[in-house]
């Protein structure tokens, strides 16, 4: 098998083949739609700057195809990003420096929606906020699965890098069914195997033949420009429910429970168990004392603001979809398992307008302080809080919001924006997303890897415990840091590197990774990586796609 | 990207090299592990003859890596088969003359059960009826999938071909996680691109990079040494169901009901609707005087059969596992469902033993014709489709059995054997599966592409419908015929390039092919097969492993 080095930290073209490669792209794709090494993408909220090379906007797949041809011609690499949303795990930026980004954000069209079937077929340029907005226009009777992350993120890019989101649908890459490809050779394939117009395309995953999609997803073996996404039926019945525990001792506990409700079917959403600065760094933000002063909160701080807020050191929330019977079972499933352990609360279609009307009348100051000690009496928690039930509701259901991504801002110099835009406005923020067997020793494990060395380091520990499937869950943490700050910067990555090396070292491998940690893979894996890389050099000779990405 | 030829109608080395690489094969695994062309083996069900160069039979993963380099320094090629039971499908059959078979029958140990994240690693040659006994033995609270096929078959070849079960484990490529593979080159590479002894190999399907196991299903692209298949939590309630469809025009109708009831979550299981002739193949035969006279019924003696068997011309199982009251509730909405279609009966524990006590009473001749009577005037049916109850309530819950695979006797010169086994019986059969999209609309399509064409041909028209996930139905037809007519031999070769022929230009293609046909994968998916070959070029240059299969 050939043996590749990887681009990290190696230039992906000399400046004379950029330039004219720029030139070429200009006359394929328009001169308006290539720029030069452009300030905003290469602006990350990972402490990775990589110099790149240019951006092209290509507008349709040929043109992608044409793109592809022309940089193999002139030797020089892209980098694909479909919307550029990719935050905290390295946005648009390439693994090597000079790449230039090949920016998929003009292929924005939904090309078919099926509605008995219920499937779409979309360009990776469509967003959450768009296929959310054209379902509830065109199609009401189906509902999609979204992340928590921005509307504004790519539904095909967020399945390639296997995101995850918050229904029974939550494994995007699980409900990806058909691609269109354009190979490094600017040949385009279809995966599945099927005849030309292949009526299973987009409802048979696996096709004939092997299966070649994953080798797609994580990958820069290919630029994918349409790929099917399985839609939900609308349910006759939809309760959200959240859950605070009681206890912090009983986490091991709750493991159990959510891999045993998952295993035997009677929660299927992807439950999101998350701790108390998961919570806080949602709703509030650094007492304006310690912004920039701290890069973790006082004990006696983080106790003052979970009872302020009403926030457990633990809580989760999942949906439950299905026929209004079936909801009603798991409800009484759930109650049942969680009897004891704390609080267990329930959001179907009425209460929500409850909470909705409670909102409107607080903004009468009169009524506010009486709804505020109401709601504090009643359920423990603060206004925000209240304020983000409704949005939890949502998203449990697959309506993109951008009220989760505000959590980036806990510890920013400026308040929490509408429109939470990271690398617009310089938030630091990484990443690090180890996985593990869904038993309460595995987890926590990997947590008691990670605690102790975010404390270490002197940062918060934010951790989301994430079902990825009944046996597996994604140990989701992030290392929020100032990037004016370069001690604090540069703290923060030797933190990601640190927790990389001793989660590996511990059997742990990582769900998803940042481009900066993605070259470790060849180090941890290499038989592995060795195999991906025969494929590339099979595919991609002369390294034009995303040469480095997940280390081949 | 490389051209490169298929190997059909080739051989795959010189008798000089082959009998030169079995001397060699011979010191690795044993003299008395290795064969000369081997008449059983080259024997198969389907009408397509191939020269086999020789049998090798390792006994360990390391023996398998050392056969397969040394295959490669000599240029012989092998054909790995995990138990040769892919009847129908090919057997054991190499897709080149001359190729050694490279069988993993010795492979037969169960390396590990976790019991919490119900799983199990196993090496290609344990057989669903070895796992099964074992899980009982050991492990009572996991259950499995399995197919109604011969108890024989591998648990992982199976899984590797794409194969199909009753459960909602059904889709069994897709409850595989973790492969150990050897690659042509000897290398021998995990999946999931984890570190040493990742904690995840067997519980997070996606792995991080590039997902490549798909790349090992349906293909020569490595041999599969281990592997971790998913496992059920035992429920706590199971009932099988059975449902006669009144009215053959509702067929229609029912293929959209069996839809939503899948895509709602109602009924998750893998739901089978076969039509008569499947029926009757596996609990009755040829009436005597027609046996070798024809290979299609007339219509009079198939609603002569129908009536005196009380078979239905469509009838669907499945079975409903989980709590209590969960499938009280799936229960009562299949009724609701269902209601003025048919006859829809169920089968929990308690009738299942009930079914038992009335086919034990039956053994003394003077109760026999008493329970006859009433069965006929109670359920419609015949003593052999109370017979048959048990063994459809077992196969829907996972326990594996010989009973379905008589139907391939079902015009066989032979009563329908204890242990059924197709090709040492020299039975003629071939099954053909195109998969549509589970519309009413596809599915009817597929149906009147073939069924004219099996009544042109002279063949009796057996198909079930089998759900391989909620948007897509395999349209499972199977051609029976007499080998040892060479006429009915040539007439069902003939259908078979008729019906592949046919359903590929109508835009659809097959869930899985017969060795047979599986070079005209790359007529009808050239780029596919030209990405996938080129995949073949980078991984095994020499052809090394299965030659042809799949197209590449």
């Amino acid at each position: 098998m050939t043996q590749v080095d990887t681009n990290d930290g190696r230039s992906s073209g000399n400046p004379d083949a950029v330039r004219e490669a720029l030139a070429e792209f200009a006359g394929i794709v328009g001169a308006n739609h290539v720029r030069g090494s452009d300030d905003a993408l290469s602006r990350s909220s990972t402490p990775y700057p990589k110099r790149i090379g240019g951006v092209v906007y290509p507008g349709t797949p040929e043109e992608v195809a044409e793109v592809v041809r022309a940089a193999g011609r002139r030797g020089v690499s892209l980098w694909p990003c479909s919307r550029g949303r990719n935050w905290g795990y390295g946005s648009a930026t390439p693994a090597s420096d000079d790449s230039i980004v090949l920016h998929l954000e003009r292929l924005d069209k939904i090309l078919e929606v099926n509605e008995k079937l219920a499937y779409a077929v979309m360009e990776p340029g469509v967003t959450y906020r768009q296929l959310s907005e054209y379902l509830a226009k065109h199609h009401p009777n189906l509902w999609m699965d979204c992340t928590d992350g921005t509307p504004g993120g790519s539904v095909v890019g967020n399945a390639l890098d296997r995101g995850l989101g918050t229904t029974h649908y939550a494994d995007h890459f699980g409900t990806l069914c058909g691609l269109e490809v354009v190979l490094a050779s600017g040949d385009v394939v279809r995966t599945g195997g099927g005849p030309p117009d292949c009526k299973t395309w987009n409802t048979h995953k696996w096709g004939v033949g092997p299966y070649v999609e994953g080798l797609f997803s994580q990958s820069g073996l290919g630029v994918v420009v349409k790929a099917g996404i399985w839609l939900i039926p609308k349910p006759e019945s939809f309760v959200s429910f959240t859950f605070d525990l009681a206890n912090e001792q009983d986490l091991p506990r709750l493991v159990e429970i959510i891999r045993e409700l998952q295993l035997r079917q009677i929660v299927t959403s992807a439950v999101h168990l998350i701790n108390d600065v998961v919570s806080l760094a949602v709703v509030a933000q650094y007492p304006a004392e310690l912004v920039g002063r701290t890069s973790r909160l006082p004990e006696s701080v983080l106790d003052e603001m979970r009872a302020r807020y009403g926030v457990a050191r633990w809580s989760f929330g999942g949906g439950l979809m299905g026929s209004s019977s079936s909801v009603r079972f798991a409800r009484a499933e759930l109650r049942r398992t969680l009897r004891g352990l704390g609080r267990l609360t329930f959001l179907d279609e009425f209460a929500l307008r409850g909470v909705e009307l409670l909102l409107k009348w607080r903004r009468r100051p009169w009524l506010a302080s009486l709804i505020d000690g109401g709601v504090k009496a009643v359920f423990g928690k603060s206004p925000e809080m209240l304020h983000a039930a409704p949005e939890v509701h949502g998203v449990l259901r697959g309506i993109p919001s951008d009220y989760f991504v505000r959590h980036a801002y806990f510890k920013a110099r400026i308040p929490k924006p509408e429109s939470a835009h990271p690398d617009r406005d310089n938030i630091g923020l990484t990443w690090f997303a180890p996985i593990a067997p869904m038993t309460a020793e595995h987890v926590m494990e990997v947590l008691e890897i990670c605690r102790p060395r975010f404390e270490r380091f002197g940062f918060d520990f934010y951790v989301a415990l994430l079902v990825q499937n009944p046996r597996s869950m994604i140990v989701l943490t992030c290392i929020l840091f100032e990037k004016e700050d370069a001690e604090e910067t540069s703290r923060a990555q030797a933190l990601y590197d640190e927790l990389g090396s001793a989660t590996t070292a511990a059997g742990y491998q990582q769900y998803r990774t940042a481009t900066a940690g993605m070259h470790k893979l060849a180090n941890s894996a290499p038989q592995f990586v060795s195999l991906v890389r025969s494929i590339r050099e099979s595919l991609d000779p002369g390294h034009v796609i995303a040469p480095g990405k997940y280390g081949a």
